[in-house]
């Protein structure tokens, strides 16, 4: 079975019935989620509980891991909506390394709380799609600049950090146990060991406040 | 074609021959690459070159990408000798610190060196191996640990490094092209980051020296 997967997100021109049916197979498909777990979640139980055809189902996704690209692709823009316009810290208004913080911790729960999701979108008999990270990496970036860091490559940082804070639960935790990822509900060690991690950066690098630097200037 | 894979290096009790074997093959995929580059090594061309039949190499590899699994599983042997037991900074015998930031620059340097190599040694067929990483993260815990750094929890920051160091070349280039990468030789800009990142690590989180500490403490 080799049916082209469909484009992430909602397609331009998407007609109406077209969309209807989306967001309905999205939402049963979240329901059995919840219910039974991605394990019990196939192509023709989703298309026999939606009540809609086995057809519709393989044109809207390809494959049964179509559902869950499907799926994590629509949190993620829900994610980036709460990145980009949401309340601070996360959101814009706060400082920029609160924000760091901040993002790190919401981005780690986001990955654990998708852990199942994104393995179940990893079709197993194509290749691993390469990281992405594009939006955390311009993100993190961004606020490393704004948080006025005098280190010597911003883009190798970035993406440093980038691979920091996805690559562990993205890389080395798969497909091996999550172990204390689903037993606590959030990787709370992760979470704090990003902020030591952003804190130690900060505070290493950080230039001379401009004013101190004048008044330091200004003694005799 | 689902052969199995013969696992990586040498097996136990290897016989004699087929270790000759293998190592005159390894040899002759290294001249082909060398000669030809990565793209024209085939499994009939290897055979032919080294004067087997294609049963054998194709009993020793299983599959194209086996040949690169190989040939990387060797040279990453010789590459933890070189840190298990060669000269410092890398090997033994340098303060910790300066180990870490030699080992994270040797690491660029071997995954840069060995960029195409590990591109081809990803069967098109099969899923991306999990990230492996284990000695990489090991290592930097054991120098972490040797550096007494103040900070909460060792094992979450060591998986960070290892993320921050594996990843941009692992995980968030492939498949895309290296870029300055291949054009330099090596990829400078992720190791000089890499050691603005562990001095930022040591700087913030450095305890303060014992003697210090005690004379300060003396002072009335």
């Amino acid at each position: 079975m080799n049916l082209p997967v469909v484009p992430f997100g909602k397609p331009r021109g998407e007609r109406a019935d077209a969309a209807r049916n989306r967001e309905h197979l999205l939402e049963t498909a979240r329901d059995m989620i919840a219910e039974l777990g991605v394990g019990k979640v196939t192509m023709d139980g989703l298309a026999e509980r939606a009540g809609l055809g086995k057809g519709t189902v393989f044109r809207r996704f390809g494959t049964r891991a179509g559902i869950f690209v499907a799926l994590l692709d629509d949190d993620e823009h829900r994610f980036q909506e709460q990145v980009l316009s949401g309340p601070p810290p996360l959101g814009p208004g706060a400082d920029p390394v609160q924000r760091l913080i901040a993002y790190g911790r919401a981005r780690t729960a986001f990955l654990v709380d998708h852990f199942d999701i994104a393995r179940a979108s990893l079709d197993p008999h194509q290749p691993t799609p390469a990281g992405g990270g594009t939006m955390t990496r311009l993100h993190i970036r961004m606020l490393l600049k704004q948080a006025r860091l005098d280190v010597p490559d911003l883009d190798s940082l970035a993406l440093q950090l980038t691979a920091a804070l996805d690559g562990p639960l993205l890389l080395y935790m798969f497909p091996t146990d999550p172990g204390p990822v689903s037993a606590a509900g959030t990787f709370i060690p992760l979470a704090d060991s990003w902020q030591t991690l952003i804190e130690s950066i900060v505070r290493a690098n950080r230039p001379i406040d401009p004013d101190q630097a004048a008044e330091r200037t200004a003694r005799p």
